[in-house]
């Protein structure tokens, strides 16, 4: 066991609680702009799979002997910065509905980046619980972004005036 | 035409202006902390490709008739600065490989989103050029990706103290 690497290891776990904690309090505000039913439903659905990725977070830290402490994920705090400035914006719901899928699948690949980075090192590092456990989440953030594209098509041909 | 979409769409692409010249001016401080040789080749071709990428979106705006006029983009910002923290840090060489990896690979996730946004929301606002300049740069973005990836292999291995 390679104890420098292993510490690496648990500064990005602090990195993505915190990072899955902004997600589940930016959730409940894009679920609320949303006009699309469809695109209310995804954020909904993903909010309360948001809540079981932190329980897993937290189990990992148990896990490894330790307390679940995050420490602020700039990345998505600089992505979801961006987008409260977008759903600030005066555009019409449709056009809206598109940015909120834009910014939804920039945490998503934030998210894919990070947890795919963590299950490779726990792998390497023996840890194959904490590899499976995260290995379930990083499936499910790939599934809403394959998701989100998909609705995306019909989002966005709303949002430049053609019927979906 | 919707210009209220194509609004949402200048602004996505001086978002990646910005993006684009802050990963340009992190590149070689990246290049020059890698360690492992295909790390510090493989950060300094991505270089290159970053330059490229930056001429195809000043051509996008030109296209367009504005000033390539980018406007700081927060998530890569965030991303940026959480590698410099990692860059700082007292580790091996190897872990630090392995860090400068994990770092990368935000970036171009960050890519991936954004300018898989742009290219589907130039296709169906008819701007067939736009769509297919930067869905070169969208395929360079995943093929760096994927190449991080492989490469991340025998970093990782090293960063544990496995010979690779």
């Amino acid at each position: 066991m390679n104890h420098n690497f292993q510490n690496e290891l648990v500064e990005e776990l602090r990195d993505l609680l915190s990072a899955e904690k902004q997600i589940l309090k930016a959730l409940p505000k894009m679920a609320k702009k949303a006009s699309s039913a469809k695109l209310k439903e995804a954020f909904e659905i993903h909010k309360e799979e948001t809540e079981k990725q932190v329980q897993r977070l937290e189990e990992v830290f148990q896990s490894l002997d330790l307390k679940p402490r995050a420490k602020t994920c700039e990345g998505i705090k600089g992505i979801i910065e961006e987008g409260e400035e977008m759903m600030s914006k005066e555009v019409t719901p449709e056009v809206l509905d598109a940015l909120l899928i834009a910014t939804a699948q920039k945490v998503e690949h934030y998210e894919i980046a990070s947890y795919g980075t963590i299950c490779s090192w726990a792998e390497l590092l023996g840890l194959t619980e904490i590899k499976d456990l995260l290995g379930e989440t990083l499936s499910e953030e790939e599934q809403t972004d394959k998701n989100l594209t998909k609705l995306s098509k019909s989002v966005n041909k709303k949002a430049i005036g053609q019927a979906a």
